[in-house]
């Protein structure tokens, strides 16, 4: 089970009924944030999300509306006990613009690794999370840390992170993230292979035991979970196939069709285009945020979506779903 | 009139009803805002000020909780309007602290001035405003600048802003903003002098008119108002005497007393603490703030204050006061 929450709605400026720009996507306790607005740290208590939970965090491009809140949320993770390493990863010229803005974020209890992704996208490297599977930093701190990676396996690394091109007034990526589901365990085909009971177990997790592979146990691969995340960009078909048959969409939708012109001017989507996209992509749901300040009533932008892609929600901050697996409905 | 709000109560983590460390005094139209925490720009909002008209935005020192909503606000205040100059004044290594926050604020409609007070204080020059009173800097967007500073004087000059140092785990200053009264126009002054009474309205609103000066028509200079502002810091005589008979006193109260182990460790002041201030300053009333993310009551607090200075008032976020020179009361 995949939980999804959209913190923050808005987009350029906070409304007291909207903070900006973030989401959280929570798996088997750990969890990765997209984006991190400001107002990301109260969106995330209000959401009920444990800070010391965060492993990844990803950016879509350096506006401020998108990362100005990561410095108090890095603290805050440190202030509730985070000692494993964190992963921030975005466009190019990232480590620049996180190193400028820790400039009031000194003495972090957990280590801090940034990842560029080119401007064409990629895959975020699995290597990144072996090679800070070292012990956790040492704190001397009166608390007790309380989080403590897995021995055998770090949840985080069961996130596949994937970055795709946007088209915005600056350097922008939008994300794929999918939870591999892998075959069902086969009892019959343990068996047949003659492997002990006693390495079904391990197995079954996924590793490697008595020169025996999981596939060894294992029926087909089973369809995962994605969710993709969209903001802020022109549309583009390129953008379609980043997010084809996304089980959820979560999409820009920064104005109505009646300023279309000023989507064009400032390269930003209209609700309508977003739902070209939900539509075209045959996701399994569309989720609109990323609202300008001029947009007050968000049903309008949901009544034009719904036009063209009816499974549309209009997101608002706690927006919040728990997906799961399709064998598991 | 001096309008005084505060508008974040909170320390070290936000919590859904506390906003990080801020303030703002208006008078004559024109706004300063003291400490820029996350959440700064939504309180602005929800207490329903105006981005375009804060031209001073003071910093007590560069712990996150105190300045991470300054980029974010800055970019608000770009988008509301403002065009003239806006002065950012702090501790010692603002300007660099400033430049590196602004990675993700630049283009901004408006120039920033920053001003490093020395760790001891000092007074923020006049000059400052003189010397920034030029044109304000040309934008080309669609939208109209709705901000011209008046002709005749900018009301921001209206200030007295001093700051003395506070005692914290790093450089760290107390303001005092004061709004100094004129002596009250006195017809029979100026007419004993012979002065033209075309002459008079000059005179009176302070400026020197046909060899004449303010002087010659005003009577002794009245009480002004005077509000301090000081977080965070161990309590001290010197800050009792810095802020002595303010109207209004905004002390930190990161704990109740129970905890005044930790509050001597993280260089905080309890809430008793802050009331000996308040009472030995001989002070007009006293806004508890900055509270520890561990005070969920803050009554406590109040109750603990008012033991040793009743007119305690438990600061929230929205705290909203308008001062009134004593001649107008």
């Amino acid at each position: 089970m995949l939980d999804v929450c959209l913190m923050g709605s808005g987009g350029s400026i906070p409304k007291p009924e909207r903070h900006l720009s973030s989401a959280l996507l929570r798996y088997c306790g750990a969890s990765i944030v997209i984006d991190c607005g400001e107002g990301t740290q109260i969106a995330l208590k209000k959401a009920g999300f444990t800070f010391s939970r965060i492993g990844i965090i990803l950016i879509t491009h350096f506006h401020a509306d998108h990362i100005s809140g990561l410095p108090g949320m890095l603290l805050s993770m440190g202030n509730e006990g985070r000692v494993g390493p964190v992963i921030i990863a975005g466009p190019p010229g990232l480590a620049r613009v996180v190193e400028s803005l820790c400039i009031i974020a000194r003495g972090l209890p957990f280590e801090v690794v940034t990842y560029e992704f080119s401007q064409d996208g990629g895959s975020l490297p699995k290597e990144l999370f072996s090679d800070n599977k070292r012990e956790p930093k040492k704190v001397e701190d009166e608390k007790e840390p309380f989080y403590s990676p897995p021995s055998h396996i770090d949840p985080i690394t069961l996130f596949d992170v994937k970055a795709f091109p946007l088209f915005h007034t600056t350097p922008c990526l939008g994300y794929r993230i999918s939870i591999p589901r892998a075959g069902k365990f086969d009892p019959n085909k343990a068996k047949a292979a003659g492997i002990p009971v006693e390495l079904w177990g391990k197995l079954q997790r996924g590793e490697a035991a008595g020169g025996f592979l999981p596939d060894d146990v294992l029926g087909p691969p089973r369809k995962g979970l994605d969710v993709s995340f969209v903001t802020d960009s022109r549309p583009s078909e390129s953008i379609s196939s980043a997010v084809f048959r996304s089980d959820l969409l979560i999409c820009e939708s920064m104005f109505a069709s009646d300023k279309t012109a000023r989507a064009l001017k400032s390269r930003h989507m209209t609700a309508a285009e977003a739902a070209y996209i939900a539509r075209d992509a045959e996701v399994g749901r569309l989720w609109l945020t990323h609202y300008s300040p001029s947009v007050n009533d968000t049903s309008v932008c949901l009544a034009e979506a719904c036009e063209i892609f009816q499974n549309t929600t209009a997101g608002r901050d706690g927006t919040y779903e728990t997906l799961r697996f399709p064998d598991q409905n």
